[in-house]
């Protein structure tokens, strides 16, 4: 196990009827920015409760956070909260709307032009970020519970990830009847997105963190039960909860304390919605099959222990190790399809155009990606072939 | 899944060589009291790593908290930090060295007896307690990141628990090195504590919390895998780190969120303590399988699932659902025994003398146990009887 440290203070309220709790959470006196998407929260009842919990505070709204947020957006929000002096941010939507608003929370006492911080975020080491509260729409991201943020630059088509440790929210609240109105592809990104995060943390190489696995492979095994069920029906209250549980374990920290991580199919899809506008769910089970393919050779040892564990394929039904892992492979593709979202870049039209372009981006940033840094730019093409 | 409220800002630092990082970690210009119990971490080269530490800061000693701490001791500690203006505790011990400054911290503001408080912690609601940070050296209670305590007042053999969210650790360092120089039957405790913390909050009745269920049984599998090697070997560090690691995931709230619990076994198992100074871990030991018994009817589908998924008895081998109960209760006693403690009352020289002491007592507090408050003090007599 690797020597860590954890820390991981957002207050999760979790449950139905729970967003009336909101007003017990929110600092007295505080100057309020209300931040969220489209407007899917105004026919799904949400933005509803919200307002009816907010009675009696000081709050203004700043809608039309898009799906990956974009900059050029946010910088318009943190604008109006720096001349309206806010002082809390209540995010009410799913992943891109609470990553945007981590962004303006870092953004809005932060001098320079906050996309240098989107380049390098040691420049937020101990800067004061303004507090933020949520109310999740839409489970997927994790982003409720932990203190990153994905932002995209609609003008150079750059999609960045940054951390900052003040951005983990002050509390969440999760109600899983959000969950009654999505549409099956936002479950299907959400499960798969869940999915992925948790093998970014688990499948590495054995780092004898026998409980932290565990904890992964409960997530894999959970997602994999109850995923076909909540397709069929995402009016039942008891997928719901598992469903946003699991997406909320699955990406805050907890299952990852002393453990190798990965990241690079996150990297590598990262460029494909910043390119393509994939769904960030889609990219994830586009490149994540294609790169257990590529690095299955570092990746032996617990491909078969996932394999057995999660999709019960076992060494003594199938002695070869090689064919065992081929099966995994599989039987990863065939989750992410089950789920209705096709797993190869030929399927969304995608062909190799742009794969230097990405392959030098990588190198630009001196990124070798991977628990090992082995994924090197070389590498991000032989996967990028290996998802066409 | 219930609906539940999470949250714990214990920082967590663990690894090897970590007791170091206490300096960066303790509030500057902090009045510290370090309180430790008999001795051991002199011997052990944790005081001298510790007191290498605190180069600098200003800092009294308390020692002498000896296991199952005593009300008596504490408030000398509670007397002696009130005169030297205490606003630190630094804790370097196991369980009962954490549990006891928890209640220092708790009693040196408080008005009254702080006895009250262990009789009604509700008392303690809005109050300030003085900061924790710990220094773990010994894996099995999980205060080192919980906000509970466990107190016995010597006078009246009373043991009794109590919570303040204040007494969260502001840091918990966990070194597994200090596990090295253990004695087995420290480590033997340590295990069956943490088996039962994790079986408290998991065996009881099936809530539809999916994950957590999986998460309980990772912590359940990983002592069962662990117990025989580190028994065999404590010098191994990733057995020592498994071991610390599942010790306080197994209670600091993280797998039961959402989850219904029962917390029957420890309350009768601190009677057992109080009464003949048994060690908890074996009243756990002797408790946790008679009240699995007597409780089989209300406990059956965990019971199944348990016996199933933890000691692989499963129906395909043993069609009759009592038969794979009675199966799994034998697994249980077997694995406290295969960590030689003797899970019987009559081989501690106990009889039944004070059965009936301990279910008056259970009936003055009021108190019905168990996750549905059936364990009456009527059910405790017949567990009793059941642990002869």
């Amino acid at each position: 196990m690797n020597n860590f440290t954890f820390c991981n203070p957002t207050q999760l309220i979790f449950g139905e009827g729970q967003i009336a709790c909101l007003s017990k959470n929110i600092p007295v006196g505080a100057k309020i920015m209300m931040t969220y998407g489209g407007g899917s929260i105004k026919s799904n009842g949400v933005y509803d409760q919200v307002i009816q919990a907010l009675k009696g505070f000081d709050y203004i709204e700043f809608s039309g956070i898009e799906p990956n947020p974009h900059y050029e957006t946010l910088m318009k929000a943190v604008e109006i909260a720096r001349q309206e002096k806010v002082d809390f941010l209540l995010a009410v939507g799913g992943g891109s709307v609470i990553d945007g608003t981590k962004f303006i929370a870092s953004a809005i006492h932060f001098e320079s032009d906050p996309w240098n911080f989107m380049l390098n975020d040691t420049l937020l080491a101990g800067k004061s970020s303004v507090a933020i509260g949520t109310v999740l729409t839409l489970p997927a991201t994790g982003s409720e519970m932990n203190c990153g943020a994905v932002v995209t630059r609609e003008q150079t088509k750059e999609k960045m990830a940054f951390h900052d440790p003040a951005n983990y929210p002050r509390f969440s609240i999760l109600d899983p009847k959000v969950c009654f109105s999505l549409p099956k592809r936002q479950i299907a990104n959400g499960i798969a997105d869940t999915f992925c995060h948790t093998l970014e943390q688990y499948l590495t190489y054995p780092a004898n963190a026998l409980v932290q696995d565990r904890f992964c492979e409960g997530i894999l095994l959970t997602l994999k039960e109850i995923a076909p069920k909540i397709l069929a029906n995402s009016q039942d209250y008891d997928l719901c909860a598992n469903f946003m549980f699991s997406a909320t374990m699955g990406l805050n920290g907890m299952i990852s304390m002393g453990l190798p991580q990965d990241w690079a199919t996150h990297m590598i899809g990262h460029e494909l919605t910043a390119l393509y506008g994939l769904d960030h769910g889609v990219t994830l089970s586009i490149i994540g099959p294609a790169l257990m393919q590529v690095m299955r050779k570092e990746k032996q040892a617990k491909l078969l222990q996932f394999g057995e564990r999660v999709f019960g394929i076992s060494a003594t039904q199938l002695p070869s190790e090689e064919e065992r892992i081929d099966r995994t492979i599989s039987a990863l593709r065939n989750f992410y399809e089950s789920l209705g979202i096709k797993t190869r870049l030929t399927e969304y039209g995608i062909g190799m155009e742009n794969f230097q372009l990405i392959a030098d981006r990588f190198t630009q940033r001196g990124w070798n990606l991977g628990e090992s840094q082995s994924v090197t730019p070389d590498k991000v093409l032989e996967i990028l072939k290996a998802a066409l």
